[in-house]
């Protein structure tokens, strides 16, 4: 799996704005987790990846977001810190009822 | 040099929060460049990155914020795609005046 970053710029002072917001973020945690109001943790294959490209382009607008799509290096774990508020959960741990 | 990615999740509807951010801002471009509103890309030595971790701790409210930290994969122009508005300028490519 490739783990990526998605980050989405957008003018949440507009209700469209905040629309595209939130499709993007369905898009995005279909393939993982929103770690920061419009930054995404995103695990996919390289078939998945083509597809979640494609969605993301069709949700957002060019001429006033910006989205920019990283490759994190792996283990992800490794390479990120975290300081303040941390929504991030590890879903590959066991979930304990 | 480490290249890094910070993302910084801040409520920008108080004028506490966009001071905050003006300030962590500022930090960050001292050592590279904002890529979106509240995303930097930045490059620094181990040393400079002691620091760095330092001062955006400082400046943070980490009840309120988030900042998250990443070791980005080198050559980062090969593991970064951007989409729409693209604020990046390449600051090693030679300067034409």
């Amino acid at each position: 799996m490739i783990d990526l970053l998605i980050t989405y710029d957008v003018s949440t002072e507009t209700s469209a704005g905040r629309k595209r917001l939130r499709r993007v973020a369905k898009v995005c945690v279909a393939h993982g987790q929103r770690v920061q109001n419009s930054v995404f943790e995103v695990s996919v294959t390289d078939v998945q990846l083509l597809a979640l490209r494609d969605r993301l382009l069709q949700e957002m607008d060019p001429t006033e977001d910006s989205i920019r799509i990283y490759r994190l290096r792996q283990p992800r774990e490794k390479f990120v810190e975290a300081f303040g508020r941390d929504q991030y959960r590890d879903l590959s741990a066991p979930l304990i009822l």
